[in-house]
């Protein structure tokens, strides 16, 4: 991460940080990716329902107990990335803002609020200047399909996004992968599975995204969510979005097919170029071997891969390309980037010495 | 099937049926098709390659016994039935017409020739007229895909048409369909299982549809088909398609995500209420439940399942509809049509009398 960013809200060298969440499957990616990046944290405390208190969790060499979370759980947390649901977030990050912290939420409660920044840190790392306590942590299908996309409107203003997504069980939350495995071994052994946590059979088989649909739009809360964080990310309400969001049997990372709709033409050699380049991407376009992104290959990495870039020959103008994209949910689509918000928001280290 | 055809090439009322590639995923589709329809034949003859012969497969009560595809088994044979891949199809075709026969052609090797109708039923069945011997069955997931179009393209005609698809193993055949379950099998048991069917891992895995990509548009063999052949079925060279082909790991039925823009404003009530009259279409659109088409339900299944129908809201214009559908691979993708075909090519029955 190349990126600098001055701070309004400076934040101690080694900060205290608080997973809110530490038991869920984001949650446990946080512990993961704090880990791996030696975040330099002065203390990591976790926070969970009173169900999961005093469970150990281990991070690094040593194991953390998790704490009941409680409306007092907040001082002397400098960083909280909250990783609960929404009615979580909704009820706790205004006092762990109250108390001091800088929360980065994993959820959807405030992404569409004005005040708060809704941040992929290669895309958009300029909005953290302007945040009052609250940093958006965007959709996790949001995040691959733009990892692909911004750095085509970069160059070429994007007007219009189709998308559909082949999205994992992770984003449903481990119970949802521990469901598909479940389901997926009675299906084998010929056994009879009714569903628990999904309101489907998994085994073999894909949903639309068990999201409610908005009667007023057609669309599912997931598509609306993708249809209106896009805009917002990029800085650009000219960007028109529409998505199909599917639940497909994959265990834990994302896929999206797009179709970009640029200002201007472009080529997929220029498309190319611009994402072999682009931080956070890998180049996965490999026709010759048939070899493009897959979700057992984005599965624990923190790059999105990005291939099958052509020019989408149902639009005469040349302005089209379509393109295939898939992350790890868990990672860039949810912890990774959150903690990579978190290491921008830190007070500026001192320049390294050659 | 409310249709009924004039006959160029008139068929005894019990013909004779001979299925190429019995011992496939398809040719057992065939075998159950003319079972379960009672398609009235006066004898079924079972031809593959010399490695099945022999094989008795079950027919209704009785067992038929597989013989070795020859240049000289067409005599007597009045529909052949093909699926055992282009390669077979190019080289016995021609022998079984030069022998009387009408061929029904599952593999894509005559389906954009001109001299041949390229027929859903549904769609297009007055194609069947000008045929010379050979009649071709569409892709499977172009039939999926057109199932839920060509009602609107009837009433306002669709210029263009982005979709997306997740394609089911049993349209890479039974060896594939054998793959995902032993592959799954060995991934739950955490043990490593080789590919050998398709390149790819596909235990809780997606990937690009293993076909060989056009370097000159990107798009691999299987979109192209798609591009080509919907708008030869719609009868309509206007229309412009751009396809994704995505391989899921799901066992039957294929779904595809589709987006139609048309000539004209159409509302989503207005598309509801066509496929819900079209034949051969079942309309499982509810919102309230979040029941919409999924595998498993279309599987085992003659109709196309189609839903989630909704306004395209990147389309300013109201011209843009997007939907869902699914539809078992191995019947109406392929032998269920086939032997609709097969049907409306017999001499017509004298009316039924009231």
């Amino acid at each position: 991460m190349s990126l600098s960013v001055p701070q309004t809200h400076p934040i101690a060298p080694s900060p205290v940080v608080a997973i809110i969440g530490a038991t869920g499957a984001v949650g446990q990616a946080f512990l993961d990716c704090l880990a791996t990046r030696r975040f330099p944290l002065s203390r990591l405390r976790l926070l969970a329902s009173p169900r999961s208190a005093g469970t150990a969790l281990p991070f690094g060499n040593s194991r953390i107990t998790v704490e009941t979370l409680a409306e007092d759980s907040f001082a002397g947390v400098d960083i909280a990335l909250f990783s609960a649901g929404g009615d979580i977030s909704r009820r706790y990050a205004p006092m762990a803002v109250a108390a001091g912290a800088v929360v980065i939420d994993n959820s959807s409660a405030f992404r569409m609020d004005p005040d708060v920044p809704l941040v992929i840190p290669e895309i958009n790392a300029k909005a953290l200047l302007d945040h009052r306590g609250v940093i958006a942590n965007p959709n996790c299908a949001a995040v691959v399909a733009l990892m692909a996309a911004a750095p085509v409107h970069r160059i070429n203003r994007i007007r219009r996004i189709t998308l559909a997504t082949y999205q994992a069980a992770s984003g449903a939350g481990a119970a949802a992968m521990a469901e598909l495995e479940a389901s997926t071994r009675a299906h084998l052994a010929g056994e009879i599975y009714t569903p628990q946590v999904l309101p489907h059979p998994y085994a073999f088989n894909l949903f639309s995204h068990n999201t409610a649909i908005d009667p007023a739009t057609g669309y599912n809360d997931e598509e609306t969510k993708l249809m209106r964080e896009i805009p917002k990310i990029l800085g650009d309400d000219a960007v028109r979005v529409s998505a199909t969001c599917v639940r497909v049997p994959v265990m834990r990372a994302h896929a999206v097919a797009l179709t970009l709709e640029c200002e201007d033409p472009i080529t997929p050699d220029a498309v190319r170029r611009l994402l072999a380049a682009a931080p956070g991407v890998r180049l996965v376009d490999d026709a010759a071997r048939n070899h493009f992104p897959m979700p057992v290959e984005a599965s624990g990495r923190d790059e999105v891969l990005v291939g099958r870039i052509r020019t989408d020959r149902s639009d005469p103008t040349g302005r089209s390309i379509a393109l295939f994209a898939a992350g790890d949910q868990l990672l860039k689509g949810a912890a990774l980037n959150a903690v990579q918000i978190a290491e921008l928001l830190k007070a500026p280290r001192p320049p390294e010495r050659g």
